[in-house]
Parts: structure tokens; C-alpha cells; sequence
């Protein structure tokens, strides 16, 4: 079996090094640094030829820096001979934009597969893609995983008594109902609807929540608009107070940090596939680690066993 | 500009003729034959050399026939010399399988792309594909039309009064709340949930029915399972006996017929994207056809201008 | 080294089964199914990460579908993240439409090779060709096998005393040669001429064939035609009234059947490549299993050992 | 429509200029040049942005060197921006080696049609293909011509009488029927044999010959052997001393002059596919130019008109 | 011929504007926004079906954002069916990063190209390449202007008396040679050399330059380290205080404002291939406009004539 | 690990033995003939399945019947199912073509690279690629060596008092800056400058060099007109007579030779990266061998090892 070598981009170092660790491994040492001129320069101090390489590279508010040194980091490893590359890109950075809604609009996830694959690289893990179809963008074979086990586990343990899992909109109905089952609870949707024409928009809450626990469940924050307006809704529509809110990538974009702490979740449980700046973190935010999901998963791939039993 | 030629497989020549009529033209002659041996023969009778091509052929039951046919005209009419081949593919077999579920799944809605653009096709025009991120499937540009006008047109004609639109699931709530826009009438949902494990799934109405007429919209009638049942929960929702079913694709599988002649729906009302076998025409059934729409995208595509006017 | 799987398709599950025993394994799991609409599915059963995989399918009267399920397996196989894709096909399917004789036609047998491709298997294994040039059809290579050996191994045993090997037709001269000299026997040939304009094929017999027993030898029994007229040749040029029959791919199209009953060959002497139903079988019908030889190029592709030596 | 440039590599130069007159044209200027090193340096001296542009570049003795010219012209036109790249190569090199008939050979035909696209080509025109399979080398259609009609053109207004066309050998019998049909005579056929191990070769001719005038027929005449054995069968047979020999392409190589110097044929047609060294010219020796084929297939190509029509 | 659309990124919107004036033409309305989260969304407001587009876009300090950006709106473009896509990069991005000098180096120049081309594009315009052979990294052909004949029309006029034109490293020879031998005047070189080891680097001119007036040459100033060193080694050397800097692209890193303002340059000559923020303006900076060029080249480009004419 | 076979070309067989018994191996055995019309053929007379091959071939005089051969080598080698094919070419074939000069022209040296790709090989080895970007030609990554420390090992040995390194052209002065503080001397250059419009042009030289013993340094010794000026040059400037004259790349094109005994050069030290004929072996020079340098490497590329090791 070839070596296996674990490199991390800038995006997420924290991550990358627990992942590491998982695997009782060390990262390999790279140069990334950028120029007065704003390019990117990459550079392995590793031999990789004939490794099985892995890049840790996650989507963050600099995505698109994020991207180019993705590229760059592949195309010197390519050229330095590596046998494989792996990326491992936990969020999945432009996967919104994934079709044409409006005429003449970029089908900006597509793209993104098409220029990881000319840049050179082999394979694609990521964790709980905003669309499942994305799969189908890459030439290549993609281990989409899925944070939902870390959420169980966690929600396991917590026994909320009177619970119900609540989708903010109905796009996101079949995961939660996954969820839900999981964890054994009943499910709630909310989802907006016009009567007719010239009436404005109605938020709907569908299913029981009336004195009920909710857990908002989404797959990730941006704004925090939906999750916050949904919060709304349920309280009208009588639910508890305590109103859980989980979502596997956490993009906080502004102004999310504001709505959120006026908005008194109870809890708000994220993953760590992006990293949260210090000033970002609230007092009721929870952070569960994917580094022992992916660390496992890269374990597999690289013994060429079968990912499913991870999962 | 180079000259236009329109060819017609075997799996709609109704729809071909009518396409080719709206457009004053005539289909050009192509031998489609069989050999005993279930091999595929075909040969365009006409010169089509530097010709602007378009090969009308749909899915049918026979998709793999169907599909197989089509490489086999489109490899044909390419070594021909033809200038660019446009499929017009109205309704687009394998759309479903266009993710993976459960590990070990393909991808086939993407294998479809594939096998079309490795056949040496240029383009693709084809109608409400099952979900939008299709497009991003293809590495050339897909022209991803709509019946929703069509429909529009006829209930707005029929002015049913008390109306509301229902999807029958989660998935197309988008679409559903499009089109009820359109004709300015309510939206409601029919989804179906688990409350609790081993405990069976329950189809709730979501939206106010009562008493009210439901125009039940979806993308296409496969076996009719989801419509009956819809049908049924609607009835006990104390919606008006008086149900429209509208779905653009008439699939039709087994035993969708049986269950459509039981259910009584007031009107059905579907698309000609596939043509329906004599034996499964129902009385209260109604065609609209997607003819002129083809032809008007056809003509604005070969002009090299805006399809976005046609829409 | 990886280690292997093996897979059958629908198409011939018994040779796949004999070959799987030949090798001392068992076939590995997979569902194919199809859809009440006629799309087929598959999934495998059993993680294939990392293996080198097998998949037995060859063409036969349903080639379409035959091919159409072939590349759903490969595609569900190669996102399984199968290490290499090998395709078995004992009767490569469409392998007779390999050039334009008329302008205009497909290339089909070419198609083939590039739709196979594009669905992502690696390599291709199959049997006698109909035209050797079908190997530079692929942009992979492609091992050709030949059964000649199990013909000359049946007809040395069976010792036919005064024969000579006929080919059919001009195309078929060079193999019924190289096949004639193995058994060290002499060689005729049947071929159609037409001496001036509008005068009628007259069909020659080509080499000593009075009072011999013939034995016809060619790459595959279609309808049967071009054999049953050479059988009368032979008998009006003299020969030996038990004529031999012997080909390796039994396509046998209607009305091969009936014409081989009528014919009443001595034997018919042909390869399961392709399965033969049993309303198809005849009592002077014989056949000679490449599961032997199959197994054998299977095992030495696998531990990338020189095929050369199996021929 | 784009406006037409013909070039000339050095191989060939008097047909390109018959082409080019028989088009009205100037063939363009290009520098073709050798340094002293070896390597060949090409550039046009006109604008060809845009243009639609052939290239003449026949097989000559030194192939290599045709190819590698027609490899640098092509990519010096594409990168001055050409539109299209029609490749003219009357005689097409290699084309014989076009499968693997002992293991580990080459398909140098497949490569040399690799070796051309990815240069930059886009199409090419080329006449009697050594197979017709070669057609299916291509990712891009071939036009692949005969000049079956100027060698029936040409043996009408001779009406040779007693005439009989002979093939040489039996890969050659198709094309020889063909052309005997055209020209309303008798066919017949040269074929070899061993009717049993240790025994030496036999050649046999197939077919009336007996006091016949014969007009031995093939594809090229290289080394000259076979059509010297042949012409050596058919007076063994009976045959008139007088015997024509016809073949599209004089390849010629030694020692064919020496041989047909000595076989005293009546007379020996070839066409210009191939330039002719003086040295190399015999008085009885024909030539039919197929410059006028030629440029009558690149005006219709130029003008996407039916190629068809030309032949 | 198809119509012309011309659209500008964001990175020199000044520029853009200054081409379409030339073109006497409007830019193309396009849509490019960033979302909360970093993602780029771009959308035309026109639309561009059958279109030849070009997109102006250079590389400024944040290069990764315009990269990205450029690959958004090639796609967006590609989508809504353009026919030809152009893009005018007059500065092309990480152009230095062109060779491995270290094993396991990227090759970006090379990367870009890749991705470019990925993403879309059919073609490339750019302004002095920093290596010729960065043509060679496109599979299609490039553009590489040159933006002397502005730099020998501005100094021509200025009738520089003595003068000498410097190479402030031996790189750069070759260009600065025919631009002195355009202006007419003496050429100079400035290298460096390690006499021995372990003795520090010495700074050599060579040429005439005591009492001259001296005009660097270079086709880039990035942090201005090596002209202003070149600067000093001149004076040193005894050249006229007055010195002139010209060069292509104003990269103008920090700290290079700095050390200009320092060296007091008796002018700096650059173009507008990249903005200049206001607070990088100097007194002694003279800007001569590439929009000109780019115009007539686009034209010529959009006509299919020679641009050779152009240079 | 796969097992490895050398293969040697026609083109420098000595070399191929050289590197074979370095690495204590036998060279494989392969067939390579011409026909007397001119076509090679190439086949192994090994199975090569599962194989890492390497193909030794260099560029000589007839680097187009060198390339073609190669190609042709690589065809058989890939589809006899070698694993991967490694080239070994030590002078790289059109290297100098890299970019247009003037509008045109072709980019040979990129042309080449996608030749050898087009073929089949999956990597090249070389030495002192005439301009470093040639690297980025390649799709695949290359091994680009140095010749210099064979150089550095040889003069260090010499201990040349005074000397002088040369690099006869400012193209060079990068490299011949990297030998020149290797061996620990002090770096002169020659440059050519035309002072002013219809002026000769007048060679320069740069550095110290008078009284000193000088050597000149290049990547390749062409046609010898540049570095027997140089010399001329040197001579003028007062050096020492006895100058050297050291170059990686042998090619010795007329009349190199001539040149080069009229000179008297104190020696003439080159590689055998190209074979050099008996009759152009002059008294005064030095062969260097590569042999070990490339079998070392080829070594660490079998083993997946660092290849910067052996630098």
C-alpha cells in the first residue's frame, strides 16, 4: 500500500490537526504563503511521490482565496509526482448555486467540480452537500458524508422531553424527517405560502408544535433570517420557549451573530466544518467535531475498505 | 445561417409531426429500422451536412430502446457531417436516479448525459427535468423548458371557483407554489410523517381544504400511488369531491390506470411528452399539447436568439 | 494485489456462474432491477472500494437493454469507487455495423466502444470479433479471444476423415484458413459472383469439395441464410451429403431455427457465447463452453499475467 | 461563409497545384524548411484567422517525415487562428498495420488518426482506405473516397474484350465485384492454400480466366509480389498474355519496379495518390489523376454541400 | 457573422469602459455581486445566444478574487449560450510562477490556463506575457500582444537626447534590445554576479552609460525593489541623474510607491493594463492607455482579420 | 511492487545499454523494423502487462523518424497493457520552437508534448530542457534533470587556475551563474547589441576575462557558429588561449564540425545525451556520461522515491 500524507490549507488548520491527531498522524509540512502582490505560492518540504495525498481544505468567508490555494496546493502536489489527491473539504463552498434559476445565471457548483478536477485532483469528501444531486457534478466518485450521527448522539443524550424537529422550509422536509426518525421524536415543517396574488407572504407552521420542545434543523446557517423568522413562527404558533436550533455548517454571515443573540436559543449546535472566529461565539453555541468522522473516513479510503460502515 | 433539419425517432412521431407543423416545415427522411437480431439501423435520407440537426425522441417504457435509438441517430447524422445536434428530449428518462441514496446506488440521470454527449450530441431541450440541478449534469448548456404556461393558460380558462392547489409531497412545494401564483389561488402541501418509530406513517394535509376545490400538481403520474393517496387524504380533509389532477409527464406505469379509473378524478390533465397508448386514455383525461412550445424553442434557438422570451 | 469480484448481468447468468466456478469463487451480489416504466437499477450488494471488477454481460436478442443495464452496473460500480472496471462480453453487440458502406450510416460497433467508455469501464474482454480493426475502436486496449482452439480441439477428437473446411464467404477466407491448418485439413471457399449486368449472383463453389465432407466454418450463425445456401452449393458441387456446421457466436434470429431444421446438418458446432433458449436447441446441436477460457484470461488479467499464454 | 485556403506540405506538391487549378485557386504561401539539426519549421505567410483551411499531405517513402510536416503545419494554422483543418491525404501511411493480429503490436493506423486530431485537425479526406473500418478511428467523420469511378471511366472507353477483373487476393474480393459490376465483366479470384500441414502453399485461381483477357485489380501496389505471383497464376491458367493491372495507390517500393519491369503487364494504371519518382516511371505505366475527385469533394466540404453527389 | 457583446469584470471597470468607447459600442449589462458569505453571483442582463463575448477582466492585488470572479462569469456565459467566449486579461495573473525552479513547485501560470479553459473559454488576449512560452500552456491559441509601439510612439516624440535603454537583469535583454533598436538608440545591460563563493552579490553595468540619460526597460514593476537598485548601480556608473522607468504592467506591490518616490525617477511610464488607486498616483507617473490596442485587436479578432495588422 | 522493463529505440542503443547495466538489468527485448516503404513496426518481444516501462529514446538528426518511432513504441507498449510508460529522452526534440516570435509560427516543443501524450505515455524524463517552461507543456508532471553536476564534478577535478565561466549569450546566464559558483569562479557574458539603426551588430563581453583562462558554458552545441564568435570574442577581450568549451546537448549540426577543428577549443566537453557519430569525434573532446545519472533516477521513479535525492 502507498504512503498516505495529510496536508492542511490555511481555511482550517484546527480541524486539519484533529484530524491528524485521530489518525496518530502528523501533517505533512507545506509552504503557503502569498505574495506583496496578492498571488499565492505553494510548496510540500515532503517527498509525496507515490502518496496517497489527502488536502484538508474547508469553504470559508475567503472562499475564493480558499479556492485558488486549493489549486495551487493541488497543482504542486500533482507535479511533485503524488500519487493520489484527496480533497477534503468539509463545506462545500458556492453549492447553493446549483442550477439555473434565472435564465443566464452560473451553475456556480458545477464549476467549482470542474475546476478541483482540472487542477488535478483524484477524489472529493465532503460532509452533508446542499444538494445530493451535486454528486452527479463531479467525473469522479464523491464521499458525500453526513453529520446527522454527531447530531443524534448529542440529541440522545440530551432525552428532550416533548420534542418536536422542525424544518425551516420544506426543501429541507426529507432530511429532518430522517433525523426525526433517528432520534425517535415527531416532525414539524414551516414553509410559506401567498393565499393569492397581492397578499403578502404567510409563514406556516405544519404539524404540532403547540407546548412542544422545538429543535430547528437545518443544514446550515448563513444570515440566520430563516432559522430567525422561523423561531418566530413556532412561538406563535405556541411552542415552548426553549427552542433548540442545529445545523451542520456554520457560515454566520453577517448579520447573523446579531439576529442569533437576539433571538435567545437555547441552544445553537453546529459542527465545526468551517471555523468560528472568536467573536463569533456565543454562550449557548455548542460545537461538535467532525475530525473523528473524517479522520475515519480518510482511514477507509486509503485501506480501500468500504466508507459505508463509517457512515 | 445554416439550414434546419428535424428528425424524428420512433418513440413520438405524433409529437415530431406536430413539432415539425407548427414550424411550416417538414421532418426529414431518416430510415429507423430493426434487424432480427434487435440491432438498431438508421440512415437519414437527406444530406444533412453543415445542417443546424434537431432529433425529437422522448422516454418512453421502452427507455432503453428509446435511449439506444437515439445514440445510434445521433452517431448517424454526426458522421454525416451535421453542424450542431440539438435532442429534444421532452421528457427526460432515468431524471429520478440522479443521486445517491444508499451507497452502491448510480447516478444514472448523469450516466444519460454522458452516453448522450459521448454519442456526439451539442445540446439538449427538454421539459421539467425532475430537479433542476440536471442541468449541471451536462457540460454543455441544457435548455430546461416548462408546461407550467401551458397550464396556466387552461385553469385560468376554467375558473374554478373555491380553487386551491395541493402539492402531493414535500419535493415539489416550490413548483406547486409557482404555478398556484400563477392562477391566484391558495397553496396546500400533503406530506406524510412518522411520529415516532414502529409507529406507521401518516399523510397530513397541510393548507386549508375544506370544502374547497383541489387541483392536484405535479411534475408527472408514474404509477398514480402518491395522487390516489393524496386524493384519498384530500377527501378526508373535506376537500370537494370534484378533484383536477394536472402533471406534465404522463408516464403511466402499471398499474396507473387502474388506480386512475377507480379514483374518478374530475379532469386529468397532462402534456403530450409521452404519448399515451390508445388503452390508456380515460374519459375525463385531457392533453395539452407541448408542440407549439417545442417548435417556438426550436425556431428561437436555431435564430440564435433569447429562448427566455418563449418561456 | 486488489482483489477481484466478480459480476454477472441478466444477459447470461449461466455462463457467468460457470466461469465464477471455473475460478473457484462466487459471484458477488447485485441487484438489477426494473422499474414498472422500464428504467432499470442496480446496486451491488457488496463493498467494491478498491477492487478490480468483473462484470459478465454479453449481447443478445434484447441488446439494447443488454447494453443499457451494462452501463448503469458499471456507473453504479465505478462511483463505488471499484479500482478497475472489466467488461466481458463473449459477443460484442453491433459488431457488424463497423464502417459507412452507404453514406450516412452510424458506426455503431464504435458507438458502442465510446458510449462503454464513457460509462467508465477500463478494459474490454470478448471474443472473435467480426472484424479484428474493432480493436482500434477503443481508445483503451481490448483482448480479443479467440475459440478456434476449442473447435480445433472438438474436431481433432472427432477425427472426420476425407474433410475440408469451407468458408462461407470472401470475408471469412483468412480465419477458416488459419482454423483448416490446425486440423490439417484442406480449405474451399463459397463465394457469390454476378459474371455481367443483369444477370442473376451465381454462387461458386472454390476448392475440391466432391466427395468430401464439408465442414462450414464461420464467426457467427445469424439467420442462418448464407450458411443454408452454402450448404446447397456444397451438395450441388458433390459434396458428401453430412455437412458440418460450426461457428462461435449463436445469434440465431428468426428464421434460423427453422432453416437449420430443414437443413438437416450433420452437426452444428457452436460456443455459448450468446445463451440459446431452449425452443432454440436442436438434437444435432452442440456446444462448447468458453467458461474455461473466459476464467483463464480472467485470472491472468487479474494478476497481470501475459494473456498470450492462454490462447 | 468563411472564405477557403489550400496549402501544400512537400510531399506531394503537383497534385496540390492540380487541385488548386481544378478550383480556380492559388495555392497559399506557406514556409515549409529543414533546419540543420533535422527538426522541420513551418509558417504561413497569410492570414488564415477564420479561414477554412486544407492541407495536401500525402504518404510517400519517407512517412515519417510527411506526418511529422503535416503534425507542424497543422499546429502552426491553428494557432494562427484557423477555423477548420481539413486534412487531404490521399494515400492515408499505415494504414495496413490497423490491428493486433500477433500480441503486443501496434494499431499504427489508430495511432496515426490519434497522433492527427491531436494536432489540431478537424477533418480528414482521404481515398481507398486500406479497411473501411479505419472510418471508426476517427472521433470526427473521414471522408473516405474511391477512385473505383476513374478506373471505370477509364477501362469503359478501353472495352478490353474477353475481359475478366481478378482479384489478387480474397481481403480484395468486395471491391473487385464492385468495380467488375461497374464495368459489366466477369470476375474472378487468386487465393492460397495449404490442404494439409508440411505441405507448401498453392495459389488457385477461383473463376473463368481461360483464354480471358485479365485485369488484375487492387488497392495499392507496394512491393508488387503478390500481383506478379498472381499474374503468374492466371497465364498458368490459361490466361491471355495481355494482362492489365490496375491499383488506386503506387506505392511502389522496391523492389516493385524491378519486378514489374520484368512482368511485362500490358499496362499498368495507378493514380497520382502517391507522387511517382521519374526513375520509378515504366512505358507502360498510366497514371489517372484524381486531382479533379479531389477538388470537387473540397468544394462541396467548403460549401457544406452533399459530398455524395461527388461520387 | 454573429454579434458582438462586450462585458468587464470588476477589476477595471475604467478600462472596460475605455475599449467599448474605442468600439464606439456600449459595455454588456451584466450582474456581479458578492454575497454576505464571499460567493460571487454574476448574471447577464442580456442576452448573449450565439454571441461572440469578450470579458475584460485584468489581475490587480486581489488576484484570486478577479480569477474567480472571471471563471463565474465565463460560466454564467457559457450557460446562456454563448458562441464564442474572449477573454482580454491585459495583466495575466501569477504569469511569473511559469517553471518548477524547486522540486514541488506549482506550475500556477499553468494552473490558470487550466482553469480558464475549464471553465469555458475559447480564447485568450493578453499583454507582454512574462515568458513567450506561456503560449504553449493553452490548448487553444493566445493573443499576446505587446504594448512597445505605445512605449516607442511616447519616447520617439520625447526626443530623449544620449540616451541609452537599460535591462535592469539579463532576462529582459531580448525586449529591451528591439525597443532600443524601434527607438534608435544604445542598449545597456544590469546583472548581477557572485565573483566567488561566499562573496556577496555584485551589481554590474555593462554598456555606455557614463554621462548618458538612461531609460529602463522592463516589462513589469512589482515592488520596484530591482529598478530602483538598477538605479543606483546606473548613477554609480556615471550616469545622467535624469533616468527614466518605463514598464508594462504597474503591479505596484508595496513597498513599491515608497521606494519610487524615493528614487525620484525623472518619469515613470507605465499603462493602464492594471488600475492605479489614487494614492499610488505619482507626479512623475505618465499612463498610456492600452484600450486603443485592445479595441483594434478585439475587431480584428471579431472580423476574423489578421491582428498581425494591428501589432 | 509492478516489475520494471527498459525498452531501447533505435535512436542512441549505447546509452540504453550504458543505463540497463547501471541498473544491473538486461534491456527487453522488443522487434523495431522499417518496410521497405518507408513504415516502422514495432513489438515486444516480453509480456509487459502490468509493467512500468521505460522507452529510451533520444533526438538525433532524424528526430522525425526518432519521434515516430517512439510513438509508435508507446502504441505497442500500451495496448500490450504495460502499467505505466515512462519516457526517457534525454535531448528533447524542437525544444527551442517554444513560443511564435512572429505571428504563425508553430509552438513545435508543445506540439511534441502532445504527441507523446496523444500515444500513450505517462511521463517524461529529460535533461536541460532548453527553456524551463517546457515543463508546463505537459499535462502530466516531468522530470526535467540537470547535466551540471556531471560538469561541476569534471572541472572541479580540473582545477582550472583564473578561470573565467561564459555563458555565450544573455539566454544562458541564469544556468551558467548556478555552474560558476559551483566550481567556485567568477562569470563573464557576451552579449550582442546594435548601438543604433543601420549599425552592425557588435558582440560585447561582459565581465573580467582578460589573462584569465575562460569556459564556456551552454545547454547545447548546435551548428557551433555562437560559441566559435564567443571564442573570437574572448580572444579580442585579451583572455587566455586555451579556452573550453562545455554543453549538455551534442548536436553537432553541419558544420558544427568544421567550426569546431578550426577553433581549437583547449577541450570540448559534452554529454552523450545524444549519440555522436566516429566521424565527428574530434582529438580535443570530453564525453561525459548521463548513463548513470538516468539510471539513478529511473530507480527512484520505480520506487516511488524522491527523485530530488539524486540531483
Amino acid at each position: 500500500m502507498s504512503s498516505i500524507k495529510i496536508f492542511s490549507g490555511t481555511s482550517h488548520p484546527e480541524l486539519a490537526k484533529a484530524i491528524a491527531k485521530n489518525l496518530k498522524m502528523k501533517l505533512s509540512e507545506i509552504v503557503i504563503s502569498r505574495f506583496a502582490c496578492g498571488e499565492i505560492y505553494s510548496r510540500s518540504l515532503e517527498s509525496v511521490r507515490g502518496c496517497d495525498v489527502f488536502i484538508i481544505q474547508t469553504a470559508t468567508h475567503k472562499v475564493n482565496e480558499d479556492l485558488m490555494e486549493l489549486f495551487i496546493m493541488i497543482d504542486a502536489l500533482k507535479r511533485a509526482f503524488a500519487s493520489k489527491i484527496h480533497i477534503v473539504m468539509p463545506y462545500y463552498g458556492y453549492a447553493r448555486q446549483d442550477r439555473v434559476t434565472i435564465p443566464r445565471e452560473p451553475i456556480s457548483a458545477k464549476l467549482v467540480a470542474d475546476l478541483i478536477a482540472a487542477a488535478g485532483a483524484d477524489h472529493v469528501i465532503t460532509i452533508a452537500l446542499h444538494s445530493d444531486q451535486l454528486q452527479g457534478f463531479f467525473n469522479f466518485p464523491v464521499d458525500n458524508l453526513t453529520a446527522r450521527k454527531l447530531f443524534v448522539e448529542y440529541f440522545n443524550k440530551k432525552k428532550i422531553k416533548n420534542c418536536t424537529v422542525v424544518s425551516p422550509d420544506a426543501g429541507g422536509v426529507k432530511e429532518a424527517k430522517r433525523f426525526a426518525n433517528l432520534i425517535g421524536v415527531q416532525l414539524a415543517v414551516i414553509y410559506k405560502s401567498r393565499p393569492s396574488h397581492n397578499v403578502s407572504e404567510i409563514t406556516t407552521v405544519v404539524g404540532d408544535v403547540e407546548g412542544r420542545t422545538c429543535l430547528l434543523y437545518d443544514d446550515m446557517i448563513d444570515t440566520a433570517g430563516s432559522v430567525c423568522n422561523a423561531r418566530e413562527a413556532l412561538l406563535k404558533a405556541g411552542a415552548n420557549k426553549e427552542i433548540y436550533l442545529a445545523a451542520t455548517h456554520p457560515v454566520f454571515s453577517d448579520p447573523a451573530i446579531q439576529r442569533l443573540r437576539k433571538a435567545k436559543f437555547k441552544e445553537i449546535v453546529v459542527t465545526d466544518s468551517i471555523p468560528i472566529p472568536k467573536n463569533k461565539l456565543l454562550a449557548n453555541m455548542k460545537i461538535l467535531s467532525v475530525a473523528h468522522l473524517l479522520a475515519d473516513v480518510i482511514e477507509h479510503v486509503h485501506k480501500a475498505k468500504s466508507v459505508t460502515e463509517v457512515l
